[in-house]
């Protein structure tokens, strides 16, 4: 086989084999293939596509570029959540040590933030002493403690995917389904799950902005988990404003917090909720989503996922008394409230902007090498449809910087639009697809 | 301005600007762009296009990427010809002679074998002594006494060229209208040329397979070559069988100089003239192509061509006596004759297989380090439409090697095909377009 015939090959949109896919897969992360050919490749791919069957063999050749998670000792069903990314969404953890109350395993790899969006590792880490960096072996024996883990992607797990990946974030070439499909795919499938719920963002501060791209999206990666004979349930999901109310690392830690002990019952919580419902049910520990989402929200109020989420922060190296007293966190240097100029409501919040504020305040990155303020962030005190009166605090803004709170008051200006008449607000699951 | 953005701009079929263009081919030759990302920009290119205004940028970076020949200081008409390339090609050993010999200056930069065709620079240094290598300033004076100089692409030509085609060579990027356009046109325009005559091929020995791709080239060549003001004339003309008779580095010299003594009057031989005839209008010393075409077969006819083309081998190193008696030139060690097994006609030749078994006999390369052999190649006595009688003679093979003669000839005898009615040739000269 000969590495430019393929290129060639899905250059004129013909569909490659199984054995061809391999050969590039194998040949790429064994360094074989230059960068240079793969990235004429991932174009290739980019704008011709890929069917379903080639982006199930895609997806297997990068799970088996590395090592996957046995869990076959542990009895009862593995499931996970996937989402898309996006502002405000924390709801990774609050969804894990609710479903591993129910007595299901939840085995969670995740990412860092990444551009506009926060990443769940990073919220963890904001948490003094929590370790996301976990051996497998150490992942394996958390698992089996307390019922759920979440942890980074080690480098045992599809380094297939870290290569590509990061090829990808250089060459224009992250907005294919396809490769989409089997970068998230292959880590999760690496994980040993029998179920997996996803959350397809969609909207202005999502990565897939369109409805049809975020479809699209869905039913690839639903396609493909069946191809692997995997329960799945995907969520479409809105993303024209933050999830919940805090944006920032340590915020949406606060956040989480509120939901889990039963304070909050925001949209965060309404979602957590429902996905958590979603993987109860592909756990088998309820006969419908609906029956998931009851059991859900009694594991909130009995309790019993604050007391998981103490035991998984416990086991995973965090200090505890910050999960108690969160008023005992470090409070940023400065803070700046944004009063409203006029009356009306909230009509748009541009998402990505206020993604963009965050990171700007010091909650995400500019370059990979950046280090992130745990702190900084923003408090969202209104949503869409909410009223305001002149005066009144719309947000917060948090950050060690008082020029980047000034920079920061400006972004988030021009991300709000008002109305004077109340605007419909969007519906926060636009679909749940089988 | 950031790579990626760029990538990403083409990718979604948007037009770059002139200044975009320029950052990209100028921090590609300084290596501030890695060959990953280039190689994902051309195959985006490849895939949604340029426009001619791009197309220009494009061309225009890439020669100002290195030197041109100032021919300012020769009085006269500057007239170059290309060929898209295929297989027995071999009117640039014969035009720049002829049209030389009207007083009209052809400085002449050609290219080696690729693939199934051969390279004008291999066919003229299977003469000994014959130096290809000139540096500019010796070029100029070749060019000053004699009327025409035949060189290779120096280093200091067009770098960005070199660059991108060795790119494009290992990336599946060759085939695109607007990259082979800024190529050709990079090299020539830095030759310091008044006018251009195109040849651009068509058919089954050619680059461009197709009618439209070859009209779509010629139109791109054409316009790029407008908007830098040079006067141009593009022909589309047949590769259907290979040109002429001879295939093979000192075949080609061979039957050049038949042409050039007026000896031939085969297909090349018309070509040939027409082409000439082309440039010599193009360079004012005649009215129209006929009227140049005319004077074209007048200087084969009163032996100005040929004394020409000793001028050129002579001030270019080349040893006279193999010019003056063809027949002292070295043999090849085996010769094999192909017969025809039936009676009938030669209804098709699969000429890029021809051009793939005179590369098995040794006149091409299989990779960069391949030596040619300038004996190897074919000798073709029927052509399409001509008839055959069972054991007449339809072609030649000459090799330094046994094997390869051998699988040499199951290649040609698979690459004719027979038929008892006697069928249509094909045209040569297809289109002319000014």
């Amino acid at each position: 086989m000969n590495t430019v015939d393929l290129i060639k090959k899905k250059r004129d949109g013909k569909v490659l084999e199984a054995e061809e896919i391999k050969f590039l897969i194998g040949n790429y992360t064994n360094g074989q293939i230059p960068d240079y050919q793969f990235s004429a490749l991932l174009m290739a791919i980019l704008l011709k596509g890929m069917n379903s069957a080639e982006t199930a063999v895609l997806t297997n050749s990068m799970l088996n570029s590395g090592k996957t998670i046995d869990l076959a000792t542990l009895k009862g069903s593995k499931i996970d959540k996937h989402s898309t990314g996006g502002v405000g969404d924390k709801t990774s953890l609050i969804i894990a040590p609710i479903v591993a109350a129910t007595g299901i395993y939840v085995p969670m790899i995740s990412g860092r933030g990444l551009g506009h969006t926060g990443g769940t590792l990073d919220k963890l880490e904001s948490i003094p002493g929590f370790r996301t960096d976990l051996s497998l072996s150490e992942s394996k024996k958390v698992l089996k403690k307390c019922g759920a883990v979440l942890i980074g992607q080690t480098k045992e797990i599809a380094p297939a995917d870290k290569l590509i990946y990061a090829l990808r974030d250089v060459t224009a070439t992250v907005e294919s389904i396809p490769l989409i499909t089997a970068s998230i795919m292959s880590k999760k499938l690496a994980e040993g799950i029998d179920g997996l719920v996803l959350d397809i963002k969609t909207g202005n501060g999502a990565f897939m902005k369109s409805h049809n791209d975020s479809y699209e999206l869905a039913h690839s990666l639903i396609k493909t988990a069946k191809s692997f004979d995997r329960r799945v349930v995907g969520f479409i999901t809105d993303m024209n404003q933050p999830l919940g109310n805090y944006i920032g690392n340590w915020l949406e830690v606060y956040e989480s917090i509120q939901v889990l002990k039963g304070k909050v019952k925001n949209g965060l919580y309404s979602l957590s909720v429902k996905l958590a419902g979603a993987m109860i049910h592909l756990g088998k520990k309820a006969k419908s989503i609906k029956e998931g989402e009851q059991i859900a929200k009694q594991q909130i109020q009995n309790g019993k996922a604050f007391n998981k989420f103490l035991e998984i922060v416990e086991l995973q190296g965090g200090d505890l008394n910050y999960i108690n007293g969160p008023d005992k966190y470090l409070k940023p240097k400065y803070s700046k409230k944004i009063s409203s100029v006029k009356n009306g409501f909230i009509k748009e919040m541009n998402t990505y902007q206020i993604g963009m504020t965050s990171l700007e305040l010091g909650a995400g990155r500019h370059t990979k090498d950046d280090i992130i303020d745990p702190k900084a962030g923003i408090i969202l005190y209104k949503k869409i449809g909410d009223s305001v009166v002149k005066g009144e605090v719309i947000c917060e803004l948090y950050s060690d910087s008082k020029n980047k709170i000034k920079s920061a008051e400006q972004m988030i200006i021009e991300a709000l639009k008002f109305s004077r008449t109340k605007p419909k607000t969007p519906k926060l699951i636009k679909k749940i697809i089988h």
